[in-house]
């Protein structure tokens, strides 16, 4: 099973941004702790971050052509903005998989709303870093049910 | 860790109801796999569902007296149109895992807010009957964090 | 031919309440002129009310077990906020008619939007009790038609 | 008992246009039908079509001139564009009964709203071509009760 | 001085439609009413009255083929619903005055709304059967200050 | 004078429930506190509390039927929602006072709107438990006057 | 007749405010003419100015206490702002006609509601400095038809 | 204790202003018994009155250098337009009561929603002239509780 | 190739209507233009336009009857506000193409809707004259693309 | 050059008033300060404070009588409710700096609409006191430049 | 002539990317056959794609350093999401056809709106593929009438 | 001290684009003007610019990397829809001052709302280029201040 975890704008800055909101580890820490979940459950993980739009698109679509089984996507800011972003989604055949650190819908108005989630596998949200441990979960239970 | 599956309004039809949005799994069969996969995790598990809204806030409220270790809920419509339950969710001490099987971003607008997510430990959506079960690794993972 | 006439909220108080908009006759009479007209039509007649939400949605779902022909249903206010009834009425197969005494398009704004509506057969409003039992000939024209 | 049937814009065109919503019989053999009712209720009936806005005021204007004992009209496309329409029910005493062959409340948010309903003595919506043939029961009734 | 006095729909209904709201005299008296006001200030004055929007249009472009110094024109309901009537009137180059008989803003939400004000030359609203006159005399002053 | 004290939803939590905004004292000290005021004051009082909407209906009916001198209510969570209880109200002759506890305007947005408040009495808010102690204040103001 | 022509903020600034849409006339030069007028037709006119929302409604009470036949009231800014000045207009039994010399309905829009129109006995807007004329007719008229 | 009552524009013409929304005591009459009242329970009472929004802020800001120990407002057609008027209650230290003799939400739109209510103590409403010996109440229990 | 141009209200007064907007040859002058170059194209061409909502209605129905191969249609300010017109297209099978000769996107905000759009084969805005031709074109390129 | 200062409703109460929005700093010490910056860049300052609308439209037109080469205006409350003073502003030729202590944009929703802004020069908000200090600033710059 | 044929994001995925909405032909078919066409009628083409916003405003700025005669712009989901590709749109003197393949009217509501219409020459949208090809007919139809 | 001057999309173009709005210099002028005053001033000044929003992100975290002592951000179009610019500046310790060259109150209503503005230090609006040099002063201001 081979997987990508995309992360968005600023999620680079984890552990010094807004640390209530999103927890006081960092972004090498947290990929780190992935590999390891992924090593152990056989996963093949890869791990990317972008602050350009663009690029997430583009790697939404290598990801296409890489036949991955699976993409983690945290779009960050560009959740609530990005239509570019959801048709690159709807325009691949991998599983996508959304999800949020923080619960967005204790916060601004404009963070409830995603342009992603309708075309997403699904939705997990607010549970701190474990959101995407539980993504990783989430496409094992596919991959068991086939 | 004591854990209450409470389930709202028509999902005792489960298997009968809108089988494409739903699955054709049956709430049996779904109760009795959930209570294998708890057994297998050592977790004490309660199932429950209710037609009244009235009866969903009562559990709630008896969740916290129990001192349950937490509540994995699909309010079902109850979930676009109840403040009360909101309010029984914010009154108590137990973790509330909201979860929906269907991808509620892909069906009515009505159906896209939650009076509950801002007050739930997280929302798990779209995954079929697996957000249950991603409900239950949610609150292993919460309590192996401490 | 076996039918329920399933009377929602504040119906039971019919002859008592807002006689200008409801006119002055009471369930129990209107009851009763209902079981002489389907008496005369060969429809075997149930007549229910409830202020209960819930205990509503409880007897959709035993309409269809029952494998009734038809639910004549005025769901009184929860027609305007309720997505658990319209749930039910699309979880089942039975087929339902919306109707409502007053016009209620004269009426506050919020009594404009019916839930209910795009899962009934079909709507009739504004005759006063003959919606009853326009509702019970529309359910013998769709017989007739097969 | 001397009623009208009026029909709106492009009701000219059943049975060709949009079977799916609005059945495969056309105007004139649901007209040919609703003649053979009236006669055996003992209405006189007469039946009109236009795709004019002002023609369709005019007729209901000349309705209370000839001083008919109803109207049931389906105003199609203008039910939710015309206030003038609306004025014009408004301003005669002959009773109109609003009529819609599909169930408007599954289809497009503009079809939603009823300028009409408000002015008519009511609506009655969904039921394909029976509407017509309720219609008409609705006006029996109403001249029963007095 | 050539004016026109144009009424749209069911105007031709004054004194029977709605006489709280529009007065109990007819359009004939009106009109009469007006023929004489026009003699005694040297007007040359023509009256008529469409319930159809594409005549209204029809004449407001002959007012101009015509040359006519200005039009009253009561448009009725079509002043809420017709961006055609507002594209005739901008296209003209004939002084429009715009008035109603009505307070339309004691009615419903809907009245409230011109889309012929902002082309028109002004508006004069809810003194009754004065609103005409009061054209006529805006018409006058118009001229009188060149 | 024969009063009904009627809580709804989540009351019963009363001093265990976000005490910020509900104050420290149970439901029990709060009604042991009024049945002494209302001894004090010659009121017959009655207590209820209730998670259920239909149950609170079905209360307030039953108020009418026992020919109650008044109802001090606070609906919680349904005061935002519930069209049927605002209906239950509507079709009774009891006064029924609105009160909360909580200054509802300093919160959420859906707190500011009550679908009670134009059928009651009056409404009396935001000054923690003395709201209930206002509310007999105005009964025994209105009895007084006459 | 004794009438007061009432203007409100900025209009002491006539002839110096944006003369585009206001005119090049002074408001002395106005109130000059409109004397004249008044003299003419054997009207008492009194002419007052305020930039202060409160004096307007100090004045349009002292306007019943004065017993005067009409108000001619261009309120200005506060037309579109001010609920006080229309419940004063409300309370009082003087007839009073709003009038504005630009059409609003070409401005922001802002301009286009008007919180006093529905309690006005008529509003004149967009003939230039005539609409005072016009008022001063239509309380002539008034007068004349009693 | 002292305490000032503070109303703002056109409650100075209660009893001749829509005495079907207000009643037919006049602001002297109430003042009258509210010193009455207040003598009685050993308050030191102010009575004011303006239709200005300004000296409202004056005395508001006044109540604060006097020390007072609370005041009662109807601020009338400010209580939805004002936000100054809101700034000063919440600039200064003295609770103030919000009151409306009328029930608001039982008339149009723009009274239903206040500016002063989130910063005020609490809002009493729609008992008539009971709401200022309401108020009054209020201070006396908030006094008693310390 | 049999086509129909088809234009709406007003366009027949394009040289002499706002020639900012619409350009200062006439609809004779177009029409000749289009004649030409139908010929040069193979393309058999008639011309139609008119005021009258119904009449555009009937119209598109004929060019069903006739079995044209298209329609050019410009609905003027039909486009805006007709869903007649909207539903005769969705029931014919001739593909219509909507144009405008000015681009409506920098004009009035009621002008960027159309009800047409979404059941047109596609639309062509804001070339001028030119969008008949593209028109015409676009009906060449499907041709040929069978 | 010659500057007004004007300060709206509620700040003559700076210093006293949410000293976390607004600072610790009293106007007589803000003012102090401004004179002292004024006299050491040749600027003749003058500096007024008002809680009435109608007087700080009253100010703004002497700005313009008295040819004064600018003003900084903190309207305070009236930014957001006030089109007198924004018709005031446009009304006259003496260029107007908007200035706000606070960043108005991280407080309550009705703060962040300027009816101002569009006829001020330009807008500085949110440096505490330093805003009244750059508007200064910017009225130099502008001078320089010519 | 020299022309860019401009697509956005996506684009490069035609042939792939839903082929119900978008067609079966890749991008590279697509170019190929808009390239012969451009030689047919002697226009030197130019064409790009990019997933990058900031990559398309770079290019429409060189757009007019190279004095480009005009560039067909697909800007893909950027259309309803980028003011900034507008604002590149408006400070360049270089012709924008905007094209769509797809019926944007029959999709979701938020490709309904264009930020870069207003500031196009003109927009064509619908016709599948054939849009490009229509876009350079605008080209060359504007530039034959100079 | 040490500040950046990030310039957003398209205003490389200033001089060439609208000159109305932003004016005739260019951006090197601009530029080169702001290190003469940086140097008069003691600051250390970098300057950069670009189209791209991901580079804008990437440059605002680098200036905390660097420890710069403010940022004066003009984000151009990005101000309106980048709330990935906005979590950039909140999840950075270096204050961010906002500018706009244009009055964007005065223009287009998208322009009005700033995603930037609730996490910026302040914004200047609308003094041309003087907008710059006043965040340069507001930088100072706040740095003497400490």
């Amino acid at each position: 099973m081979r997987v990508l975890i995309l992360n968005g704008p600023n999620l680079n800055r984890l552990g010094k941004r807004e640390p209530d909101a999103y927890g006081t580890f960092t972004l090498a820490e947290l990929e780190h702790e992935l590999e390891q979940f992924a090593f152990d459950h056989g996963i093949e993980l890869t791990c990317s971050q972008s602050n350009h739009e663009g690029e997430i698109i583009d790697w939404l679509q290598q990801a296409e052509r890489q036949d991955l089984d699976g993409v983690v996507l945290n779009a960050g800011a560009y959740t609530h903005t990005s239509i570019a972003i959801r048709d690159a989604i709807a325009s691949i055949n991998v599983p996508v998989i959304e999800v949020h650190i923080s619960n967005v819908y204790k916060r601004e108005d404009f963070r409830h709303h995603s342009f992603i989630a309708p075309v997403a596998e699904g939705q997990i949200t607010g549970f701190g870093k474990d959101v995407y441990f539980l993504g990783l979960h989430a496409l094992l239970l596919r991959n068991q049910r086939g």
